[in-house]
């Protein structure tokens, strides 16, 4: 690619720190499926961050894989589960989970975000009819699918209802890193832990060639998980790959080092918009910014970078998705941000 | 691990080459979920080793996800399909067909291998009945899980019981690089491709950190095999990793050398167990080897080596697996060989 | 039940007629699986009024398993449908098509119709990202789950934007007979069958004891329909028990007959109310009437009739369903009107 | 038909008191979805004889449902069952059990009959290697798919194993009512409520139109199971159909009489086969009767009788299947042994 992408989180390799554990580590022989010593200190690793010796530490190659397996492993056929409208698993996962034999029911987002409220209600509308659906888990994204970021009484306030309606909390993490080095976040990775049922945590997104770590409270499910990534075609026989990729990353917080350095990046870029007056159509909390620009300058800036177009709004400006990792390179942000100030100087915003 | 293993083609990480790949193409931006430059590149050496350039070619994490994903997306909800009675996919797979909805009817093998009469057999007494299940796809591997490996002719009358009774021919390839430099070979990548209607190339066995390459003949088929793949959690969003694995792979024939140098040292291996007077289970056509050896010299041999137990015969004796790779160090064979010697010459075999 | 319900069109057993040819043939013995002599002529019957001799023609027990069967058999297994928000497989059916796998997309309902300009759009909203979901069908029923009817034009509309975008028109005809024989109907059998790809007719709702009737244009799916009826547990050993019923409905005309009472009883019930000036939720085309109703009346209505409240407004006002069939008893239509009539002579409406 | 039919126990509609009750309750108007009055009422004629006010008891169209359910609303999405090869769900439903997500198991049956030991090789074998299929669930006939009968001992020793083992235990009593009245039997519907943990009661094939009764133990997956139902079409609007003739059935113990009838023709047919010097190819001792009779017999026999031909043995000679019922009239078994008798006289058997 000719232009620079903020097109997304994963359009370099790893860290640098990942390529090296991987090469260092390259010859020597371990155990197949998950079993091997660098899948076990990450794990370790985790345990010891969300305090829980206990706790079921799994890792998938995707985001998709961790969602479909978190969801099937726990439901009983009839059972379904309530998202957000704006939820990735609702529109575009392939419908995966429906063809784990699971409904999504859809719930209005707030800033990205489920509220009690909305949850209560989607569960009360389905208790109308005597043959609707049996609802039983709810699922979050930390970061949301436009870049919020839940605060500690947000998600406790999510729990709570869940407790209260017998239903089970999952938390799509795919952005977790992001979402607790985030200015607006209070919570820590043992916070999500106590808050949810399951969660996992994305190594894809944030530094790695691939990979995810699902984390179960509960002792039972976690014994039969390896079985359920099996069979749905999850478990790598060299599952060290992902192993040592998570033991690099919990190694020195760089884990939460690189999320930080993202989210900054995209902080820079938000501040720069805003500061020439453009409005952004969500607030930037994380990794992701969502300008509104105009067809002109979204022209202009393709010229140099590539980037999502999000939606069209009515009065015929784009709502843009620019998103950072910790592979941003600072001098192209301040590129994007100087081609901007070009043209908003000739033309205005 | 202190001893050495013979456990699995999957001990060690990748082959030099790929992690040098990984390495030098980290930080280039590429698209994600697969239509990185790395995949289409390995796309087109392996189109051009079949002959097909209109060839579907996707890459999926691991084996059993390319098994699940290729029988899903052929199949109608009522259809079934056969395989051998060892197959992988019938007990090894954790039931990851089934957990798609299809049934899989076995047939006995002969050395590992499914003949057209078994197949025919099983057909036949699924029309006995009114309301028994639709066959409509037959599942090989090769090499198979006991190291045989299929020639041309013996392909060929499969394929064409296949095509009498209109059903669809899948091969599993988890080894096949072992299987097309074995010695019993006769035939090239493109006969695999002509003789079936969707098969896979084993990566995460012969020298890569994972992944499998799925090829489809039937292009409308493999238009929505990425949404396939999505929703089954087998798309990576930094598809780039895998294709840049296969791309090296058969960049001047690596993929087939790694599989002969495993081969090779398998039949050292069996070479000298055959000259010590040791009986094999299964003919050693490829990269696994099966002597049967007494509980004792089992015992001795653990002290060094790790290795699979695959059976107990009746007379007390045991099937043992040794399974060689691209990775496998010589030295560790002579070794392995002369501790055999060693307790050869004071107690015989 | 002491209090006369219009809670549905299922609360009696089955017209007369069918508890006579149930009697007459009772020891008969007949074929199993619905290849009874009743069912062939049932076939028959169907078939000469949809003017199509090769049409599958295939009969379920209850009208989720027609639904779920006409969606599984057609759809590969990362193919969804669309359909209205107020369908009821959307919310009122215990989510039995993702049961078999496949998403249900919904699209605003007009008069609890879809249209052609709803169906465009659900489409395009489903092409703006890469990994959303491939729709296949689009699910219309005949009346509408608000008692609305289709006429030929929409029907048409619908059918030709279906047929634009490659999608299958799946038609639910729970209450077709109520659909055909309503004054706002301009189609015939034929005209249903012609723009559908699928499509049932009910019986349960129109004097059967159970029964649908499954039609399928497409003869090679039409062949392993009762495989997939097996399959799904919805093949009765004893076939001849629904094909004697339908053979009896289409025999001099029935089936219209007792929809044409039932809309008769509707209507009455639909033109008092109206003419005491309650407001209508919805239309009366067919056999459901939604009245909008105070609570205190509702309260009086409940001393001597059962039925269903649909909704509550804002101003706390009801929504009251009320069913008719061919077994309401117009007496107590009459009583009914002549409770509200007392109602509202003392308290206005 | 024109000859008169041996080939199964649903040849015939229902027995008169059943066709009686239907019409005498037909215009009664009820709750729909099982929750009638006559539901109820057969509800508490099964918890009467089972001693257990508890249980949950539901009523299906038919028996491939009734399995399907009764397993899907057990297991978890990565669990399996256990079946005997000659099992009805293993090779004639369709591999309905698969389209729910789960692989079936098969061990050899003796007799038509799982045992122990049968049952505790083929879990051990399924803990060999690491990722096989996680047992849960044992699946048994009573009577089996040839006609056996279990004993109490066999039925307990089968239970204990499943609760050592930590298997659920299921029985199809497709045939339950021909199994409790055999001369082989010595249990009652409460032994066989207590030794399982789910099982159902065949109509069917004993006297009803259509409809099976699934007793449940556990309360919670009671309380969810007509969510199951509904979800896989298996639950009637017309709830009173199925209900009313179980209440039938369990008047005065009809149930009972019936299948005492259908066996006492059997074996009347089975004695005067036997008498002749013919050979059964399995014991007698419920309604069905599988006598190996010549080719040319069977032609003889054919002219007049309808009957399965089920298996070709090697010599040439054929097993042919003779089902019984509670409709079977007495003149005919007397003329098939006549015809039988006559061709004896001038060939032998």
């Amino acid at each position: 690619m000719a232009k620079y992408a903020f097109h997304d989180d994963y359009s370099e390799g790893a860290h640098p720190n990942i390529i090296d554990a991987l090469t260092r580590t390259n010859f020597t022989q371990q155990s197949g499926y998950g079993e091997d010593e660098f899948s076990n200190s990450a794990r370790k690793a985790i345990r010891t961050l969300i305090g829980a010796d206990e706790a079921g530490v799994f890792f998938t190659p995707g985001g998709t894989g961790a969602n479909l397996l978190s969801i099937a492993c726990y439901l009983r056929s009839h059972q379904s589960i309530i998202a957000a409208e704006s939820a990735h698993i609702v529109g575009k996962e392939a419908a995966a989970v429906e063809a784990t034999g699971h409904k999504v029911l859809t719930a209005p987002a707030v800033d990205g975000k489920l509220t009690p409220e909305n949850i209560q209600s989607v569960f009360d509308e389905n208790l109308l009819f005597a043959y609707q659906t049996k609802i039983k888990m709810v699922f979050v994204s930390n970061t949301t699918e436009i870049g919020t970021v839940y605060t500690k009484s947000e998600l406790a306030a999510v729990a709570a209802v869940c407790k209260k309606l017998g239903l089970l909390l999952l938390l799509d993490g795919a952005r977790l890193g992001s979402a607790l080095t985030s200015p607006k976040n209070d919570m820590t990775l043992k916070d999500i832990y106590d808050l949810t049922d399951i969660f996992w945590i994305g190594g894809t997104k944030n530094g790695a060639l691939l990979g995810e770590a699902v984390v179960i409270k509960d002792p039972s499910l976690g014994a039969d998980f390896p079985h359920h990534m099996k069979q749905r075609g999850a478990l790598l026989a060299k599952g060290r790959v992902i192993g040592i990729q998570f033991a690099t990353l919990f190694q020195n917080d760089l884990f939460f080092r690189l999320a930080r350095d993202a989210n900054s990046m995209a902080a820079e870029l938000s501040s720069c918009l805003r500061k020439m007056g453009f409005r952004l159509w969500a607030n930037t909390e994380s990794n992701q910014v969502f300008p509104i620009l105009s067809q002109q300058l979204v022209d202009v800036l393709q010229n140099d970078f590539e980037f999502f177009i999000w939606d069209c709004l009515q009065d015929g400006s784009l709502v843009v998705r620019l998103v950072t990792s910790w592979a941003t390179e600072p001098s192209q942000v301040k590129k994007f941000c100087s081609v901007v100030e070009d043209w908003v100087k000739y033309h205005g915003n």
